[in-house]
């Protein structure tokens, strides 16, 4: 693509994280070397434009905002905040055809809702360029139901970033059995391109790889306070002292591999996996509507009330480029 | 304590965890305003001394460890770094009786064997000063077990480090039924005057608490890789770019309490505890022995061969600033 041709991507939903989105393209679109941007937002509710200019300061940093300006139509630009002598533009657009037709990328964050997904991409499958890659940021609903009603199946593949993605680097990126090579190698350049970390899943399966990762880690945590072993704040705390910190710089499988010495992950089991698998033999196992739910619910309203996101991610930002660093 | 009374610490077995006890010790003697330190080393190898003067400088900064000089006596003392009219003194005394004859911190981190542990305390008890604290590092035997032949069992807590001690804030606290809750608190204070982060734990348990959380995460992400869902190093990068970052800043349960919004946790479940529900239903039981091992062990290896550990410990310790800091 020649820098004087603008990348063209649509928003299909502007919700938390299509706005994350909005502020992502914008902050990649005024670095250097960036194409241009045109984006555009497809979204039902009648206050889009007002919603977008009042929430939007709050994903992203000053600069970029105070040059955003929203409006139905064409005519108003987002001068490149660095100086350079190209223009990005943000338009609303709420009619689904015309916001697709010359959009080379598309992402979905509409209604978590296999229907409306299903519905939709036979819709911009119509509308949309050839070439154009179709993606959902679903966190549940695979590219294989998404894809049901489509005439080509092998264009849609899942994105599914963390949240907030404008400052979270992983995008679980999971195809189909249909989805073609092409679709999955060209989201791969397009994300790791954008300084993010895509990782690729061999298979579709329930809540991909991160929230089934993190929701076995909640399972036994609540079974922790369930059990009156610890409050909800001390398990944050535990967490944020001792795992979180590890690993942000080394995952799990790494950080066993350091914990047996030059024996590696092999001594680990070697020396404590009768302790590992003691724990397993113990392991929680609540399910939703057990009755645990009141005492959690108070517990973590009363720790925390509403949460500071804003700070939380500046404080996010700040722990990934120290894990990033290579001096020491 | 005076200012001019040493502070006097035995370390009963000086292995990876011992010795970054030695590193922890020494630089908050260094700091200002502690007191002075008198570290006694008591291990059964017979090259200690040599051991700890190849292996300390790995644990802690230059400045400290070329002022450490091991000794079989009193007679060398380590020369406060920061100008301070104060010495530090580290002994190595394989004595057990006069090992423990004059401190007022015992902390022990032998083999991890019952037998030994159960059979150790007695012998101390007998020999250390009437209020000298007495703390096992084990991460697994519990002090009721610990304390079973000792004339007081009050005396005896669990305060389990989180690896390596010299940089991660984690202390689990553990105590016994038995241990008296003067014990408990002069435990906690000691811990936290020390910069570190203890956590109290209410009950005995198998694993505490980051271990049972850490292995349930373990289990889940064998089992992806099991299935072929990811690899290890996919599902370690999940971890670094996801997870980890968020954990380090927010624990689990404050996490969800943001991502639930201005609803917290308790609108987090509503809207998407049917895919925790998903998960949990689905989760991975794998057990050791059952022949994942030499897939794991393998992939983990061609990964990452001997993790650098001493790089790994830098960007934790920048990780743990970025956490707390509290510009943003």
């Amino acid at each position: 693509m020649s820098q004087n041709e603008p990348l063209k991507i649509t928003l299909i939903g502007a919700g938390t994280i299509g706005l994350s989105f909005v502020a992502l393209h914008f902050q990649q679109a005024v670095s250097q070397g960036a194409p241009s941007l045109e984006l555009t937002i497809h979204d039902s509710r009648p206050d889009i434009e007002e919603y977008i200019l009042n929430t939007l300061p709050a994903y992203t940093n000053a600069e970029i905002t105070k040059k955003v300006y929203v409006t139905g139509g064409y005519d108003v630009t987002l001068d490149d905040v660095l100086g350079h002598a190209r223009s990005n533009t943000l338009i609303v657009d709420n009619n689904l055809e015309s916001a697709v037709s010359k959009a080379s990328i598309i992402q979905e964050q509409g209604p978590e809702n296999a229907a409306f997904k299903t519905a939709l991409w036979p819709k911009v499958e119509q509308h949309c360029p050839p070439d154009a890659l179709l993606w959902s940021s679903t966190s549940g609903i695979s590219a294989s139901t998404q894809s049901t009603d489509m005439r080509d199946r092998s264009r849609l593949i899942v994105a599914h970033p963390w949240n907030p993605p404008h400052v979270m680097p992983l995008i679980e990126v999971v195809p189909s059995p249909y989805t073609s090579p092409k679709v999955i190698l060209r989201t791969m350049e397009f994300w790791k391109s954008m300084g993010k970390v895509p990782v690729l899943l061999q298979k579709e399966i329930t809540g991909f790889v991160g929230n089934r990762l993190a929701f076995a880690l909640l399972r036994e945590a609540i079974h922790l306070v369930n059990e009156g072993v610890a409050s909800v704040e001390d398990i944050d705390s535990v967490m944020e002292n001792s795992l979180g910190p590890r690993w942000a710089v080394s995952g799990p499988f790494k950080s066993y591999q350091a914990g047996g010495g030059e024996g590696g992950i092999e001594a680990f089991f070697k020396n404590i996996g009768g302790t590992v698998q003691a724990c397993w033999d113990d392991i929680g196992k609540v399910n939703t509507g057990e009755g645990w739910e009141k005492n959690i619910y108070y517990q973590t309203k009363e720790a925390y009330g509403v949460v500071d996101t804003k700070g939380r991610d500046a404080k996010i930002r700040k722990v990934l480029g120290a894990a990033q660093s290579s001096e020491q």
